[in-house]
């Protein structure tokens, strides 16, 4: 519709630090702060002036951006911001000889944008500023491994929902799906875990995120009902104890699981409200008719909805002095952060819609505990207006990333509750769909968030990457590429750096492997030198990103901090990519830079604007500016 | 970047009355209505299957639509929405053969959008549903009529901020800027604007708003130092009685401006905290440091900002039972809404950002007294945010509508506190930015709330519409045009209707000519049929609104009803269009179907999905569909 002049792709701003630089450092910028905000684009555009547009409690302000010195390979502009709200938003005007363009999150428009997509800063924001150096492994607890036998759910140890509890044995598939899938149990406790932190180190990742451990009678144990202690049959409190000492020793932070949306059927606060709709807690659900009918997540009556009208329900779970989310952020557990179930629906019921206010809520509670602490939302969907500084960190993105990418790799598709709602055809999902998903999301968000975004291939509630791709080892890698090199924090599912298969009809809850002779370990090297690669790289801890190139099969984009470039190659095939010179002249790359790509040891010089791209089968290059 | 299929552009919603039907009549959507969702598209497009998506409680969900009976030019695709929230988003997932396009308020994409662009319902809304039939009349009382020169103010009858007050001779041009230009008085009052209801009614509008009327110093009385009495000089109390009860009698709507965010130097309220920092109302304002610095507006001492975070000053404002914003909804004054100044700004200072919670607390206090008062904000900007059926029930919509529609008719420039900002080149501003602009202003709130959209070409604030097409009388028409066509609400500021003119350099407040012999007659003709055409039309009442064609110079818009459809086609020049035919297939216009142009009776017949239009000057058609 729109056509775009060449030199439009030159033009690049995000919220990186080197296109946002003030003198707080990495306490995050301050209420205040006078911020240096930098544009570039290729020494030669026609362009006549820039504005920075900002909008200081509420009216428009203009500020004339100077052009700098013109460097080898492009020319800055540059302008002082002052930031006087919680979040500023802005976005430029460019005056070019062929108009006037805005730019901003979403890029060039001839159009004037809302705001939506306006850059954005956040002032006096509690980052948790140890997960920008962090490479995640979601663990759940009863399939990892098992370090204490004696603490084994036993078969018909009890009845859950009608169906008797059963031990299985180590390796055996899990049952897909019903009310049995639930209640068997193979084992896996947090005395596992810490017995295998050795493996972690050498993995490489240094943060673990745990599935609910608090007491509950099935194995996803999102069923809760006791909030304050940690299950027996995981080890109870003492394993947690000696986890976090453990964790501490080997350098490895630690968030838990905290379900607030709904609690197990079998909750005392729950059982109670049932036999006296007088009980105090009976507040803290929602019956349409006692004891019947009542609010419960998706219309599963084992899982009654918590109510958030009640005020002390919110004590009870956040506002409180030693509220839930807060005790478990104390000595001797003190978790770094929580992963918080279903934040997507948590307090939204009809009428009271109080999602944000909650979220709110729960943030000014674990803050105060802990300003560093990480809060990652559970959310599948747009999670934007929870993702402005004064609610979650980050969400699980798989909006943002995980889904656009399996709709890459494998086939665009939609899920309503599990269900697979797809096209008739096979038609593969264009390149540009998956750039233009990823934009649109980041371009909703603060760079602050989104650099913090919990990124993740797959989880407990999901087919295995392996499994998405349906077994092609290239796209494998190319997805962990990928997640490794994409704006935010990489999380590794259990088992997916070893190779560790599912199915399509089933989630990926299936035990880790310890024999090693079953493990891939090419692909288990593969992750090791991505994961170090993402834990000390400044140009994927905070560094820009910029796509530099959109193919039918392919795309390249570039990480880009002042001390490191780096450009990541995506082909997904089926054929080879053919030899071919990758423009890298608008990523403000000078002719004559040496490249060198980082699992091959290739070499390659930019010549005319363009790297020299050898021929290339599925898979992912990082090629890394030598200096 | 993206290419669409050719049937792309046949495929269509909105939230009008053709494309959501509930049960609920006039009085809106209720929490609980199952609402019929339908789309249309060309009957032969490659179209598999659509689901529409909504999300309830934060849960994605999918229901597919059934296609129904194809008709003569399209195909309806239907299904059944229950209304569980507030307010319901939705957006449409579309498989064809070419693949799976997202389809929302801003069209049709490959990639998966965020929530942003939704359809979006309102249930429970307090609709002014009286603005739907109304055109709008703005009105600058100094400067309409003089009906009692009795109340005038004198020469040298009082003195503000050093300059004595100065009676004008009526016409006189105003004093250009500077503080001489707020204390000259030309002797405008509310009785002068009730001996001219009959002016008004001949025109045709028939709803009034007032520029501020309570008791201030200056001309403009954004300065006001008493929000419960009307200024003696305009008439005091008794006149607004009068007028109101003349308006009533004259079937006319009057709404009354009013300024919460920052009130005059000279109010007792910021006197009596000047004088002492303890005083009951010195919580009122915010000082830096007293008496001498405190917030004001934009710098301008004389209007001191008032500070929300005082419960006190909101129980004064609105919260309490006989609050301002409510007392003059009240009989004997009954008016029928608020122009609400600066909404962009009002509570929001620094770390303060309350516009929100104030807005959605002024709506409650004002809709409590009359659910069908119409709130509409001031606001140049993105107003969005207050735009979602919780707080103003529109803005005056500079932004969506004026500013875009100015671009377009003169030349692309913005304004930072009046001053310009402009590129040096003088390149026309493309069509399709500002199609761009006026859709993704509207796909950002409900329709409910983009019907109600306070649209003007310019306003006490702004140079007159035919300064700003720099006095080209067929551009003139044509704004005139658009903006009694355009999805929102039409206001005609006075004068603008008999060619009354001003010069860039000032804000328009020159003083009504009463005397015919200096009216344009012609255009004021063509105001009367807009207006009328406007107030009766059912497509432009509760019509959708489709784009047909964007070309290099112009642009044509389908607003369609069951009962009516109108084709509106926008020529700016500056040469003629030469006769060509308009695509209107994909608007669900069958061949055969004969329209007659409304200003000159031509009649052309759809032949081959197409309207031969014939040659155009610059100016605007407007097609009524014969039946």
């Amino acid at each position: 519709m729109l056509t775009y002049p060449p030199y439009a792709f030159s033009i690049h701003h995000d919220g990186s630090g080197r296109y946002v630089q003030s003198n707080s450092g990495e306490g995050g910028l301050r209420l205040g702060d006078k911020v240096k905000i930098r544009l570039r684009a290729m020494s030669d555009v026609p362009i006549e002036r820039i504005f920075l547009r900002a909008c200081p409690d509420g009216e428009q302000e203009f500020i004339e951006m100077q052009p700098e010195q013109e460097g080898p390979a492009c020319r800055w502009w540059e302008v002082t911001l002052r930031l006087t709200m919680p979040i500023v938003n802005y976005r430029f005007l460019i005056f070019a000889e062929d108009g006037a363009w805005w730019y901003n999150g979403s890029g060039l428009h001839r159009h004037t944008p809302t705001d939506a997509e306006d850059f954005r800063l956040l002032a006096d924001y509690a980052a948790p500023s140890w997960v920008w150096r962090s490479v995640f492994y979601q663990i759940f607890p009863d399939r990892f491994a098992n370090g204490d036998p004696s603490n084994d759910v036993l078969d018909g140890e009890f009845t859950y929902l009608g169906v008797p509890a059963r031990k299985r044995r180590w390796g055996e598939p899990p049952t897909p799906s019903g009310p049995e899938a639930m209640v068997e149990f193979y084992g896996g406790d947090l005395i596992g875990i810490e017995q295998h932190l050795d493996y972690l180190t050498d993995l490489g990742v240094n943060a673990l995120y745990l599935n609910p451990i608090f007491t509950a009678p099935s194995n996803h144990r999102y069923d809760v009902i006791d909030y304050t202690n940690v299950d027996p049959h995981l080890g109870g409190d003492a394993a947690l104890i000696s986890l976090r000492r453990a964790t501490a020793e080997w350098g490895l932070r630690l968030i838990l699981d905290i379900v607030p949306n709904h609690c197990g059927v079998n909750h005392p606060w729950f059982q109670a409200a049932l036999a006296d709709p007088h009980a105090p807690t009976a507040e803290h659900f929602i019956f349409y008719h006692h004891p019947d009918d009542y609010a419960c997540w998706l219309g599963v009556r084992s899982l009654p909805k918590l109510n958030y009208r009640s005020m002390a329900l919110r004590e009870i779970m956040y506002s409180g002095p030693d509220a839930i989310f807060r005790r478990w952020l104390r000595s001797p557990y003190s978790i770094d952060g929580w992963r918080i179930d279903v934040t997507n629906m948590l307090a939204r019921h009809g009428v009271d819609q109080l999602g944000l206010e909650v979220g709110r809520g729960i943030r000014k509670a674990v803050k105060e505990e802990n300003p560093a602490a990480y809060l990652v939302g559970e959310n599948f969907f747009d999670a934007s207006a929870q993702l402005q500084g004064d609610c979650w960190d980050a969400v699980m993105n798989y909006a943002g990333f995980t889904m656009p990418l399996w709709h890459w790799l494998s086939r665009f598709e939609v899920r309503q509750y599990g269900r697979l709602i797809r096209p008739s055809s096979d038609l593969p999902w264009p390149t540009r769909a998956l750039v233009e998903t990823w934009e649109a999301y980041r371009a909703a968000i603060p760079w602050a968030i989104a650099r913090q975004q919990f990124n993740l291939l797959g989880s407990h509630d999901t087919p295995r990457i392996l499994t998405i791709v349906g077994g092609d080892q290239a796209r494998n890698r190319l997805a962990a590429g990928l997640l490794m090199t994409y704006v935010g924090v990489p999380c590794v599912y259990y088992g997916d750096e070893i190779g560790l298969g599912d199915s399509r009809d089933t989630t990926a809850r299936g035990c880790m492997a310890w024999d090693r002779s079953t493990w891939d370990e090419e692909l288990r090297a593969f992750y090791q030198k991505l994961i170090k690669l993402r834990r000390t790289s400044p140009a994927l801890i905070d560094g820009g990103f910029q796509v530099l190139l959109v193919e039918e099969d392919t795309l390249a984009y570039l990480r880009d901090a002042e001390e490191e470039q780096l450009i990541v190659v995506g082909h997904r095939g089926p054929g080879n990519r053919p030899a071919s010179p990758l423009p890298v002249a608008h990523g403000a790359i000078p002719d004559g830079v040496e490249f060198i790509e980082i699992f091959s040891g290739m070499r390659a010089r930019v010549v005319n604007g363009h790297l020299p791209l050898p021929a290339m089968s599925p898979g992912v290059m990082v090629w890394r500016a030598g200096s």
